[in-house]
């Protein structure tokens, strides 16, 4: 059936879906929960997209398109939580999401995408066409 | 007077606030379409803040809260387009926006906030309590 790439929607939200985004941190919800949050994230605009190769989900990443007044008001689109299923890693899933995360990002009239990766991720976001720009900054706040 | 931030109304869209926003990047907006841009902007959820010298807007920096699936749905501050007048810096302006938004950031229930900034203010925003957490990334799409 091989990769496809869509939007997430509410019935989309499983087991496998939860197993891609833990490779990248906890999750800590249960089904209930994270249908909540995810209209919290329509909401604010937030959009989910999931990899599904051969009818199971195993990527996911997001993209947030922010309005900015510099740039003559441009839109920058930030690509967040990329995260695929570690038995599903190196089949090309993860750029294949970058990849169609930009083509939304495009569409919405973004001029650039920008994400934060940590160092021993830069060769991977490399290939994918990007170049470091600057440092990312953090606080915890809780 | 003194130094007063607050969030930004669509009246305080006037020449000082293009100026502390020309210190990071060309605006190239009117003020009608900025006016249309910042409606933009609210309805996304993204705040923009103001710091006021004596009457005239001196700075300026931006919110953006984004609800995770990850942490338990949690949510993280997104400190964007911190800006100040280059004839009012080093006054303490820059870092009493970011503080204020940290505030905002706490009190809209974010575990953490984050930036991205060029590696040469690496010790200013280390100054105000932030560590470096990776790398920030770029794709032109234009």
């Amino acid at each position: 059936m091989g990769l496809m790439i869509r939007e997430l929607f509410a019935p989309d939200i499983n087991a496998d879906f939860f197993t891609a985004l833990s490779a990248l941190a906890e999750v800590g919800l249960d089904m209930e929960e994270a249908k909540r949050v995810f209209q919290d994230r329509l909401r604010q605009g937030v959009h989910t997209y999931i990899a599904i190769l051969d009818g199971q989900i195993v990527g996911t990443a997001s993209l947030l398109v922010e309005r900015k007044f510099i740039h003559k008001g441009g839109r920058v689109g930030h690509i967040e939580d990329v995260a695929v299923n570690p038995a599903h890693q190196r089949k090309g899933v993860g750029k294949a999401l970058v990849g169609h995360l930009e083509e939304r990002a495009r569409e919405k009239g973004c001029y650039k995408t920008i994400l934060d990766c940590f160092d021993n991720l830069e060769p991977f976001y490399a290939s994918c066409g990007y170049v470091k720009y600057g440092a990312q900054m953090r606080k915890n706040l809780a």
